[in-house]
């Protein structure tokens, strides 16, 4: 209840600011159905409703239908002035849903661009994530929800969560509720495996999600979409096919339990699960263009495939697309830890959930891992210096580290000395706080970085070490996947658990 | 060639009645790669090579190379002048694709309404076909085609190809050239189940592949799309998996023969064949929006699912969608006979096949079986009256073509005796052509209901007593399709047959 005021008083603020309109969200107090909606969406939902009360009146329906009818349709009509600041027009979309190019919806100059293809921020600190959850409509991981987790979990939070790493959740609470009360959930994440090369940015869902399958002991699935990275790239399918298979072996090597993990490329899977593809077409037959439109800015010169793939990524949130692990259960709720680019396809999975009948999934968000050159850009696996490679020898991540890790020291020792550094945009001070589990002592580098007591060169070093037996370790385990493992965790079975 | 220069004179007829440029396709005697292309493909095709030449010049690409590219645009733009009328100029799409509704491309007034959706025209005698053949670019089937099919299969042609059933063709004789010399191919036609009741008109393409089958001795893949009735109708995905089993047991019925036929559901395929999934995003990824837009009618308020629909239609096309039959050869040539109004789907087809280096599926159309009532429109499922369905009993038989058939005859004995019927639009002799077999007999009759001698009651009486037993026989040989029958059909297997 007080998210729902805090949310209210902040989106009363948006309305003022009519950039914002096209990502801001409807919050929900009285469970009027508005709810998480985009005016677009808030739109469509007016215009369809005024066609049912149309049909209801041809076909001379009981006029207490009717008259509810028409109630709902006076809600929508207050909510929809609240949200865009217009008046409802039949046939007239709200005016600031246009969406300018294939990078996603419109934001105002300042505003971080965050969507599944593309982040960037004029920032040196990053992307500003309070401005995020608000314009995305989630929720902030408070300490009041880290708490929780310790208590139901019984295990420390894990320190991507103690430092904010993982910031922003949809109904976390709920998903804890039931787990409360005995009924279980499972875990959903992915990769879009574009070449054989990862890098540790990759890792962050990886670990996290280890972690809760860990303290949860549940069961997970992990959707590589070889087939979402065919339709966007100059790739073949065999090309993609194979990235997903090499890549999986790396997060193999992340430590899963196979008794508790299924991974599969769509390419393969899709084709293997009539399950599956119900899902996915129950999910198209609920999602219009328009709405993908809004959501992702996909244009009219886009290929159909791009178009239709949101309903791929949104399937295996729902349980019975996997009913050798569920027993054709539909109602086992599903957790997604994922970077907060991916929450576009959620938000589209949560609007279609109770429309097909099925329940939603539940998210938590990361921060972006930040490009060894500044944080205001996502790494990319096709620049090799932006990013430490899982490939990478020690002397690569030494050389990489030195050369190109963007430094928030000053320019000579001496200012250095007396101003000291800052890590707020030190690229070397962020890897630490992803790598090093140490809360004591990444604290006692934050005060002498910022002190002065403390060296740019000095931090890199401490990186460099943190980061070389990490890498060399995952090297080592990924090496012990032999091809028989990655079958076994990408054949489709039961896996150890039952509900 | 022939067939080259007479297309070519039709369409510079056509060029002058701009109102068909929507639909009118350039024909190639040049192999210049505007073959069959629309208006708005060309302009997009044209499009993108501009933005080739841009990034060729951008990359300081070879000089002969670019020149080379220039060349052929200018090339596109003269086709372009040729098909619209219009010079091209970037950013502005030809004037008259715009498409008014969910109905697909744009006719002028007068033209027939004709879409995988809906049939209709204004005219007694049905639909237009000569023109329709101009409009969709196919070719028609004349005498020189009928009796080439008798010679190289060596069998009387069927009546339906003798009397102008199945009227248009695409690449039939290419298909007949390679058969000669060894080189087979496989038939594709299909059926969406939207109820459990079937026609005597759905029989029309079935009969007519039965009969393909056997004289070619070849494979036959059937596609149920239970998953585009489920995402066209308010159905669920149970009840349109349902009425695809169902109808298989009617198409069964008509004699095909077990080990050259698979018959499948998508609901059940598309999730058990990996290489038909991969066609299907092979396809998806060289469609755009804009593309289903100008020929399906699709609007921004569709849902994603028809959207990308027609690639799941296409995908039958291509051999290596059946790794099972054709052992992954993807080279195999595929005939469809279908009716008409399908024929927008497999132009579709047509036009990505050679970018996904896939042979172009050849076609056979047929007319459409025309209502009880009248050639305007074809029969509906829904409408008990409309038509002869599989499960009328002799009796309503009877009383069907007795009430509702259509009558060319005049409104008194002595004017009918006098001035004679009008078999041209007379529903009961046009059914006699679709399921009379003796030529003689039908041609008797067709005199003597013109010149008067026939009353509408005795020809009435003469449809009866050819579709009595037709009806009977067919029930009597569905009852015969088992459970296991089906289940042996529709399993994915090897067929009985060698390339």
């Amino acid at each position: 209840m007080q998210r729902c005021t805090d949310l209210t008083e902040r989106d009363l603020k948006r309305v003022r600011s009519p950039e914002l309109f096209t990502t801001l969200k409807m919050t929900d107090c009285e469970g009027d159905g508005s709810v998480g909606l985009t005016p677009l969406e808030l739109y469509e939902k007016l215009s369809a409703h005024g066609d049912t009360i149309r049909a209801l009146k041809t076909e001379k329906a009981d006029k207490a239908d009717i008259e509810t009818a028409v109630k709902l349709l006076l809600k929508l009509k207050v909510d929809y002035k609240k949200l865009t600041g217009e008046d409802y027009k039949a046939g007239c979309p709200p005016s600031d849903t246009t969406v300018p190019s294939d990078n996603g919806p419109a934001s105002d100059e300042g505003d971080d661009l965050v969507n599944p293809w593309s982040v960037s921020t004029s920032s040196a600190k990053g992307v500003d994530y309070d401005k995020l959850i608000v314009r995305f409509g989630s929720s902030k991981i408070d300490q009041e929800l880290v708490d929780r987790i310790e208590k139901v979990s019984g295990q420390r939070a894990h320190h991507f969560l103690r430092r904010g790493i993982f910031f922003s959740h949809r109904d976390m609470h709920q998903v804890l509720d039931a787990y409360e009360n005995k009924k279980s959930f499972y875990l959903y994440t992915g990769r879009g495996p574009s070449s054989e090369a990862m890098h540790v940015g990759h890792l962050i869902p990886f670990i996290f999600t280890k972690w809760l399958q860990d303290v949860f002991d549940i069961p997970l699935v992990i959707q590589m979409t070889d087939d979402e990275k065919y339709l966007w790239k100059d790739l073949t399918l065999e090309d993609c096919h194979h990235f997903a298979v090499e890549n999986a072996k790396d997060i193999i090597a992340c430590g899963f339990d196979v008794n508790k993990t299924f991974i599969f490329s769509d390419l393969d899977y899709i084709g293997s699960s009539p399950s599956f593809y119900r899902n996915v077409v129950k999910i198209q037959k609920h999602v219009t263009f328009n709405q993908v439109k809004g959501i992702f800015g996909f244009t009219d010169s886009d290929c159909i495939g791009k178009i239709s793939f949101p309903a791929i990524q949104a399937a295996p949130s729902f349980s019975n697309s996997f009913p050798q692990i569920f027993n054709d259960r539909k109602d086992v709720t599903c957790l997604i830890p994922c970077a907060i680019d991916q929450d576009p396809y959620f938000r589209m999975t949560r609007d279609v959930a109770p429309r097909i009948g099925y329940p939603k999934p539940a998210l938590l968000h990361s921060t972006f891992f930040p490009a060894l050159q500044g944080a205001q850009t996502k790494m990319s696996a096709s620049d090799a210096t932006s990013s430490i490679f899982l490939t990478d020898t020690p002397k690569q991540i030494k050389n990489k580290v030195n050369k190109y890790a963007f430094s928030g020291g000053k320019d000579t020792i001496e200012e250095h000395r007396k101003y000291g550094g800052n890590t707020e945009v030190d690229v070397s001070f962020m890897y630490l706080t992803f790598f090093l589990e140490d809360d004591e002592q990444l604290e006692k580098i934050r005060q002498d970085y910022s002190s002065g007591a403390l060296l740019t060169g000095e931090l890199k070093k401490m990186l460099i070490e943190t980061l070389q037996p990490i890498i060399a370790e995952h090297q080592e385990k990924r090496k012990q996947v032999t091809e028989d493992m990655v079958k076994q965790f990408m054949t489709p079975r039961k896996l150890d658990f039952n509900y």
